[in-house]
């Protein structure tokens, strides 16, 4: 973070205001994600970062070139006065609770003012800020028709337009724009999909002739890289290509994609793969949209994850368009039994590289110097969470078939784990050990197999206090109150939410992140349309889906702690019952024994974290013949039961 | 239940039939609720009663002259083939789970088939018996417009039209309907209520003008009587009278209400005590509509409480509604101070008459005889459901301004509190005590200063079985789980409710009704918006608001188990939770320590069932000055710490 980046964005956001000035604007909504609602970004779409300097992977910002003097905002759920908010500058930046203390340390506040999205909305915020009849400029291809739906109602109450906008008006004035990137369309094998393309394109086909559907528009590359079974590398820690999927009642694909991707060998060997599909130019899309609209076809579009221009066009040309959740989005959370078998070897992979992490940095804090990677000796005192971070990478690039990681490592020492989204690669400088008794790492691994994702957090140094003992118990109750709970068909994640708060809330505190989030096989780490958090996990969790467990608690400036496991979905084998549905734990990996408070534990808690341990070093320690001595005497001590 | 009472409903079916030709309709959907939506019902509206002779209250009815051969019907979160249900008759009967055991016992199933509508729609059931484009016809009046929606959407997938019905053509065929009932309004003095009539309709009006909202129409009989501090007499267990209201920024409020209810001297005194309201026949509503609607004016109308037709015929006359949760909706359920006053003296009256009940049926099982309420000598053989649900009111009633039950008893032996709703009045033979280990009450009173609203379920003979006590243990984990829960503010029922069932999913068990449900001041014993359940129940729970918790347990056949107390939702008193909310008991009634697996309870669970009893006894010992020897002994007995 220097003064130059805040210097070039601060003539990026005048240049900005021009163009708001220029189409007669009051006021521009910039939402984070691209055209796809992908939240992982390509450099050419990181526009939030460009103008504010904010790396997180969502949020909006709000320019405003008219504004009024707003009365003080009224923040949701308020406890004094002291919560409600002053408006100070033309703009904001506005982000989830995970990001409420990274925005703080990455925003100029002398410039925008940050808000927590839960208590202020981007909505509530232009409507207190503009004078009514305002016209608020808005890019339809980067948020989804749901969101713009709720937008304009919300925005209605203070009598403020929505402006589409035809160009995006800060790409109008981003001078050194990265170029779109274009990774060649790569075949993802049936050995480990699973279910061929033609059989997925088969029951899409079924579904939409039982639903009286022509056709369905599928705009998440994810989906459509699914329902081809192929994969790419168009951005970091997500293997997809960019590309968009119409799906007929007939079985006909219509696959639109920049052609660049695909050489002429890869499109004769995909038709082998995938059987015949119509390929177009991507550009061409919105033509397609209007002769779809035209032809009296009936086409079902997911409103939550297609974007509103492509609505726009769709209403626009009179089309019939049925509204609901993705055809494709069930049938691709639900693993079929090559995914679950593939899952469990990328987590068996992923086990062994993290305990043998583990055993490095237990040796490391015993020790005062050891040898890094590049063979030369470091003091403790040396090693950042830069260095962490590659050694955790590196334990899992020696296991065979690793693509990448499946998301930027999160590699915290002490007060940065409170930023529960921290990337040491994104300050001026990562925080060294030494210190800080406590080190955060979230990381995980796109293999060939599958997809893995887990945080552990632990003791690495002194001044532990017993406050933090006290909290990390808790996570770890709330962890294990979730991960042990038998529920049956039809519960959604929404219901089981609270299981894991409880323990946490007891003691009047809590976390501002989900409490867990659908995983891809081999596609998004954060992959629906399940998850398990207090709003809109209304889909119930089946048999064969993955799902993250994972509390936390974050002091600000302190300390943050995080315990994450991935979960298969199971029918419960217990007695009795077996109709029910229950967590089967994927990761394998010891949680830190030595931070718990052993005695508030109950005899339930500490059996279900003594069989979990037992099953990581059983398993472990027949899969990895290559561990050492030192790293079989880690894990034998780790796993002991408590 | 006799045959007579059978082969009436059955005359009545078959014109019924004849007016579905006669108005070329296909089928008719009958609804449970009145046209206040209301589901305790006058016996003018007892439809479905008379039409099948099932008497729980909530349902539908589905009659069909012109059914296809229809597939077995798909049954929601089926385990395997033996759940599919097959079609057998022309008419249909859909209950909840908790009445799933009772219908079967009150309806014909030679002439309906029975179904559970979490697993069957009525939706779903007519799209599978009905030929495409075939004509339902709906009494508009008897249905929300949220369901009206709902319904249409479903029906439009096999292209079935919903016809709303000019007259409910049940009631023209019913040829002994009794008369509406028309009961005398009364004033609900300020000392009650604790808000001046002036004051909230201050409040609304403000909050109408707020919302640039020019009137909004209150069509709740309960709302209105809590706006207008009234009560009445219409209908049993509910003290209201059936009006509607329309209320308009201005503050002016205008009440349709059959004059009948209102004597001279009423109306002179209504004027003191709610300040000036223009007061309209009842009858003329729909013109009232009519006008509102044509002039301009923007109405807000709640469409979950609003019955259907009084949204057709505003729209059908243009007017521009906005929709939302009911204005009063909230201030209602956000008890003030003088109304949880109230309730808390209401609940001690309601704990003294329950702990001497229990005291009394306690006696009683260990007596061979005792001398009931007329003074004559009875065996325990003798004393049967009906005697036990009199002895419960009696208590009540001998304490100060009881007015009545909030609804029916459920006094249910053994194999009887299988049913939910089980209501022994309804049953040809009542059942008598002797044989079984457990008697299940679920009671409650409308007393001037507040509604209680409890259930116990308690040991009274031989033959119980460590199952019955395991499964008293888990319901009563379930309600400790939940009840000790502390949570921030901003959580809602659904996020709340698994709490509850997780103790019981651990054994593969489950209850098919909410965990708990709002609760009226001497108004609705159910009353939301809030509630505690697997759906729907997304409003917060607030400081003030009343719920009752009451998982449970039901083995068909053998027993019911429920245990049900009301709690305050106030701010958490607990070091460093200040900011945290938390449920504070109204109820003072003791648990059956007798049925209690001791050693499945953690310290934590006992310790909170210790100090509720302590305080049981202490709050009880106290107040009751009147309670004899026996009934303090038993009160000691029942508390003492486990």
């Amino acid at each position: 973070m220097t003064e130059t980046i805040k210097d070039d964005a601060f003539d990026l956001l005048e240049a900005l205001k021009a163009q708001l000035k220029a189409h007669e604007l009051d006021a521009i909504l910039i939402p984070h994600n691209d055209e796809y609602l992908s939240s992982e970004l390509t450099p050419d779409c990181e526009r939030i970062a460009t103008l504010t300097n904010f790396t997180g992977s969502a949020g909006f910002v709000c320019v405003c070139i008219n504004r009024e003097d707003a009365l003080p905002l009224e923040v949701a759920n308020r406890k004094d006065e002291s919560d409600l908010r002053k408006i100070e500058h033309e703009q904001a930046v506005f982000v989830d609770g995970r990001y409420k203390v990274q925005v703080k340390e990455q925003v100029n506040e002398d410039v925008y003012d940050c808000f927590n999205f839960a208590e202020i909305t981007p909505a509530a915020y232009l409507c207190a800020i503009l004078p009514k009849k305002s016209r608020v400029g808005v890019d339809l291809k980067c948020i989804s028709y749901q969101y713009y739906q709720d937008l304009k109602q919300a925005l209605s109450i203070a009598g403020i337009e929505i402006v589409p906008l035809e160009e995006n008006l800060l790409d109008l004035v981003w001078e050194d724009r990265p170029k779109a990137v274009c990774s060649p369309v790569e075949i993802f094998p049936d050995e480990y999909n699973g279910c061929p393309s033609m059989q997925k394109r088969q029951a899409l086909a079924q579904t939409l002739r039982d639903r009286s559907l022509d056709a369905t528009i599928i705009s998440s590359p994810e989906t459509v890289c699914w329902l081809l079974n192929i994969r790419g590398r168009d951005r970091d820690f997500l293997p997809i290509i960019n590309c968009r999927l119409v799906a007929y009642a007939n079985e006909a694909l219509e696959w639109y994609v920049n052609l660049e991707h695909l050489s002429d060998e890869v499109q004769a060997s995909l038709e082998d793969h995938v059987g015949h599909i119509d390929i177009f130019p991507e550009v061409g899309f919105d033509d397609v949209l209007q002769r779809l609209s035209s032809s009296n076809c009936t086409i079902y579009v997911d409103p939550r994850n297609t974007n509103a221009h492509i609505f726009d066009v769709l209403y626009s040309h009179g089309a019939k368009v049925v509204k609901g959740l993705g055809l494709c989005e069930l049938p691709k959370a639900r693993k079929n039994a090559t995914e679950l078998a593939g899952e469990h070897k990328a987590h068996l992979k992923d086990g062994v590289a993290m305990c043998r992490f583990q055993a490095w940095l237990d040796d490391l804090t015993k020790a005062s110097n050891i040898t890094d990677l590049e063979g030369y000796q470091r003091r403790v005192e040396d090693i950042d969470e830069a260095v962490l971070a590659e050694k955790a990478e590196y334990f899992r690039r020696i296991e065979g078939d690793f693509i990448e990681p499946s998301f930027a490592t999160i590699s915290a020492l002490g007060p940065n784990a409170a930023m529960c989204h921290y990337n040491h690669a994104e300050v001026a400088t990562a925080r060294k050990m030494g210190t800080d008794p406590l080190y955060l790492i979230d990381s995980g691994a796109q293999f060939l197999e599958g997809t893995t994702d887990i945080t552990r957090t632990i003791l690495v140094g002194p001044n532990l206090t017993e406050e933090m003992q006290l909290m990390y118990t808790l996570v770890l109750k709330a962890h294990i109150a979730l991960a042990s709970t038998i529920f049956p068909p039809g519960t959604c994640g929404m219901q089981l939410d609270a299981i894991a708060r409880r323990p946490l809330w007891e003691y009047g505190c809590d976390y501002e992140h989900g409490t867990g989030h659908g995983v891809g096989h081999v596609l998004a780490v954060h992959e629906g349309p399940h998850n398990i958090s207090t709003k809109s996990s209304n889909i119930p969790l089946e048999v064969g889906m993955v799902t993250s467990i994972e509390p936390g608690y974050y002091e600000a400036d302190k300390y943050g702690i995080r315990l994450e496991n991935l979960y298969e979905v199971c029918p419960c084998s217990q007695q009795g019952c077996q109709h029910m549905l229950c967590f089967e734990p994927l990761t394998l990996v010891p949680f830190d024994t030595r931070l718990i408070l052993r005695e508030l534990l109950t005899p339930a808690e500490r059996s279900w974290l003594n069989d979990y341990h037992q099953n990581v070093l059983s398993v472990i320690k027949n899969a990895a013949s290559t561990l050492s001595d030192m790293e079989v005497s880690y894990l034998t001590t780790a796993t002991a039961a408590i």
